[in-house]
């Protein structure tokens, strides 16, 4: 029998909308278990929140830096395998380099952290101790995305030339006061950009994911439509690619009656393919010359990729959580062949890491850039450092 | 910190379909642990399926009357609060009567059990010891399922006249060959019907899930289209209710192309609704005279049992698993409860019980009879015992 | 130049519905044109109305009986090539029956007539006279209609064993009070049946026209909903064809909430077929172990028989007006030929004549057999005299 | 009884495909009679093709000038009362001006001519003649675009904030070798854009239409992706308005797999509404907190402006002939009125102007301008001369 993975949890407590996302897509393959936690930044809270998702109340931590000493502490086969960054963005990165560094392996929300110096100091921290380091970009999970990036990869559509990618939300169409809202209009809290750093760098990490092709240059509009909002709600982007292909990124959380609308388009030169979020057991592919074909998971004609990303059969649908846990599931994974220094399948490492998020940090950057400037485009391109 | 409730497992082993289905929905929440099984019917795999799930070697138990004796002999806050009863369904009776009888919980799949007598026998015991008994028609767990009963029970359709229910499937379009296959086209191990039992039973407790209507009489037309098959693998009824309601109801698993497709359609004087369980965030609302409303999970316009059956925002979509937790859910509270003589909240009670599962089964009974007889019409009345 | 053909029009004043629908069905390809009618029952009406419409004086006639004379007493090259009959059902025979023995050809609306009696009579007529004769079961004329047609004939579902097919509407949900409402719900007028005639039939004929199948027996259960009405307003049964195929047909005027709700699945060996009237340029091709396809007008890989029922390029749809002209255009084709004595492309003949319209005078009559008889099975062979 | 109006053609012979659709809109309503034309730009090809559809041999001419001469030297009654211009976009500016000049009615094809300058001679010559002057942007003919605009115009959307608006098509994603991409790929006939004058001035003109948002500055990216193609096969637009609210506008004739993608999106501060012209009986209306409302032409909760473009009952799908059938209708409404001195109906004059035709052409300018821009904005405000 193989032992479940001990995860520490920092965020995520009361009233945390992400957090729950976290523990719910880790327990759902009985592979992992919560252990420790330091669940709020106020000391007690965070206590509160450890000792009624149930942690031993030695590991009910009042701080991750409480969390952190607590655990190095351990014998080593009691500790924590990985801590899971769920607060809000600006701590992102004092935590993940905190437990990088000390030599665990971490799972962190997205955007990685506020700035590109960050995100490098964080790759240097990762290469040095040679920790798995996932981030969560989600919707790269979810099988029929898994799919699309195969169908691209495989040359089936030809060279692509085309991307639209939108990422359209409502809820922040009037002024909206609560926890989640507050903190995510809030640039200390959440960085230099309000809608393009919450969504459009999902939006952008899917592109990358399932075509491949790296940012040239971008031209920005971005807008703050809700009065008093100091950051923007509404964003709209021109995009080109090396190698000659163009495309459009679109996210909006002002879009009214919008709920969680991310969906992707990729059009090469024998075909497209069309991926939306809502409805996320379809992906439609457009063949020039052949009827429209609809792929759903779990069928033999799919890739072993997408095959893998499903639990259950044809037909039963598998959604947000399951795509999520998929993240963990191959994080997971790695921390184990990092653990027992076996070999890790390669199909297993299909999560982002932190050089994914090191380039969703940039991209976020030279939008903002490119907002403020009045030139057409903005130099865009991310060099691993 | 509430104490996870201990679940033991009868059935699920390697190759099993069913029983990961079960785990998965089980650990989901975080409110339950496996802590037993009897995985599988021969001793030496159900032990070593037990292993693989991280069970503790003394609780990895060869059969099921094992696990009875094994667990009767721990100490009562050891013991498991419940048994998961996932075998082929001709094991349903003997493992889910012995537990009930013994004073354990019960969460059973369906169809409950092979006959009406015996349905009636696991009522009188459940009855006789007050257990929890749950049975998993899971799609009753759906948001929007919840959703359209509460539509009809409000009065908004108006009187209820029509209803058409079908669940087409394709996988036995040919002769198939395995594990899943087997057992349920073999009437020693599935019973007296073949579709109608798996499916067709699914599709009779949605509807009366969500219309409350009680079956009058019924007109079957039952087939066999492979070669070689003992049981249905194709059926369409026509259903009379009280009241007088008319109905249709589709149970085919020879459809070939066709995945996992349940589709309720109900129609009263004032307009009608329309759910598809492989896009299941959709509830199609067609009032006369109104736009059609698509009503989508976790939105303020919903009842609260719509609401209280979704765990994340609007717009990221929950799907069959969390929708068979649901199921779970309900089941632990009223165990927890029972277990704590405390009250229960009524809307977490909203999960199946043994006298849906009872119904289920005389439904079963009365199609087979009707596919045999020339009457157009078969008396399909239920009378809780 | 082709000369236009000229065309007669019985039934179809001011108020009528279907009246206009042929019009703007002959009149969009600019083949046909009006030129003589007797649009109402009331020779003033009648006038009054065909004066409006542009006829001239002398040929916008008090009755049909009137302008069968007139016509007559025309110079043969003035006289119309062909009549339309779109009056209430009850006047279908005798209309149709005067103008085919003198030689005309017909267009007739559907149900052909109220008796199998007066529909052989019908045909012998046909027969003696060689007259043109086509039925308007329009939806027969939609391009993915004829796709899913070619599909069955050339055997890439395999052998077919399963037919759904609906024609949901809610317009007769609650009593209404208007021309349309008004004859259709009266026995004198309608005939025998009410929703099983006026669009079960068109979901019978849709069946025969895409499958070549042959009905055996029906179960049929027929009920009037709304109070005091003498007609089915609704109608459910199950079908048996010949070689084995099961189906079930629905046919409802009160589904409240529906509009023009007719769907068709067809299942065979290897696969399954969808199509819905209100999306009608999409028919879903569902094969065992593919991608869903999703076939749209006027692309290549379509048959030619849809490729020919497409007036303008992929992605511009056509739908029910466009439909409709098919069986203009198809029976225009036929009645030049006849004219000029010339071949009739084979493709061209694509459209309903008067032996689909007996049969479905002869479904109409078993379904409402069936419906008074308590055995299950009903014989519903059709032999074509 | 009303006379049908008298319609000349320029252009539309032999294997042209949008002369068909003119021809095919115009006969619909049976309102309209072709009597003259000269169908091409070879005299002997012009005179067959107009006796091939059946025009008098004294009025199939063999010029458009030939015609112009020929009508106005007929009897003031026996004269055509419309030309409709449906030649390549460069003979718009000759055929129009002339026959607005000499008092006669124009229907043309769009975009209206090559340059801001040809369309402010066009203007100038319809305010002297007082001509009707209908350009067929027909995408605004659809009931469900007449509801969008309703909606927009009676505040239930809020203040709009946001537009995006796409029309996606894949035919020229290879080199194509027809009469129609011959033309359209040419920058002597097409004009100085590609598909953003093609497509791009129909996206421009269906949110003017819907909106009533007036541009102010534009951002495009124009790109001709195929080898040799001298004119843009792709563009993408970031759009400002006056007030405030933002767009993206994309056209694009490479997105390979795609048919006539013309979608529409709109969002104000209370909800959004969606519209798709492949399926255009469908208009999404999401209001923030509501359930998303599916709107379908002909119901009773629609505008008079929805319900009056269309002709036959809800269900019964009407699209792109009969919206196109629409601008007819309105400019035949008109062409009535002017010619009977009477009042027209506000309603009847729904239709697209010469002054919609002028801002479609200044557009065009602006965004190749744009384009070849380095600055990131470019003033779109376009002034009615």
């Amino acid at each position: 029998m193989t032992e479940k993975l001990k995860m520490g949890m920092v965020g995520g407590g009361k009233d945390a909308f992400i957090g729950a996302v976290h523990r719910m897509a880790a327990a759902l393959d009985s592979q992992i278990e919560l252990k420790a936690g330091a669940l709020s930044s106020t000391p007690e809270k965070a206590r509160a929140s450890g000792l009624e998702l149930g942690l031993a109340e030695n590991r009910a931590y009042g701080s991750w830096e409480e969390m952190l000493d607590g655990e190095l502490a351990l014998p080593e086969g009691e500790r924590i395998d990985f801590v899971s960054v769920v607060t809000p963005n600006h701590m992102h990165f004092p935590v993940a380099h905190a437990f990088a560094s000390a030599g665990f392996n971490v799972v962190s929300d997205k955007p990685l952290v506020h700035t590109s110096e960050q995100a490098d100091a964080l790759i240097e921290a990762v290469e040095k101790t040679g920790v798995v380091f996932a981030v969560t970009y989600n919707y790269s999970g979810y099988p029929m995305v898994k799919e699309a990036k195969h169908l691209v990869a495989s040359g089936q559509l030809g060279t692509i030339r085309k991307v639209i990618v939108e990422y359209n939300q409502g809820w922040l169409a009037s002024e909206v006061a609560n926890k989640q809202a507050d903190w995510r209009t809030d640039p200390e809290r959440s960085g230099v950009a309000g809608a393009v750093g919450d969504i459009g760098s999902h939006a952008e990490q899917l592109v990358s994911y399932v075509t491949g092709l790296e940012l040239d240059a971008l031209c920005a509009d971005l807008t703050a439509f809700v009065s008093g909002r100091q950051l923007d709600d509404d964003g709209n982007l021109l995009l080109r690619f090396d190698g000659g292909a163009r495309g459009v990124l679109i996210a909006s959380q002002i879009s009214a009656g919008e709920e969680n609308g991310l969906r992707l388009r990729v059009y090469g030169e024998r075909g497209g393919l069309e991926w939306f979020q809502e409805t996320p057991t379809e992906l439609f592919v457009k063949l020039s010359g052949e009827p429209v074909q609809v792929r759903r998971p779990n069928n033999p004609y799919l890739s072993d990729a997408a095959k893998n990303a499903s639990r259950i059969p044809a037909g039963h649908p598998e959604a947000f959580l399951e795509a999520f846990a998929n993240v963990y599931r191959g994080a997971a994974a790695a921390m184990r062949a990092r653990k027992e220094g076996g070999q890790v399948p390669e199909n297993a490492l299909d999560f982002p890491t932190v050089y994914d998020g090191a380039r969703g940090v940039h991209f976020i950057e030279k939008t903002v850039e490119s907002s403020r400037s009045s030139d057409k485009w903005t130099d865009a391109r991310w060099r691993r450092p």
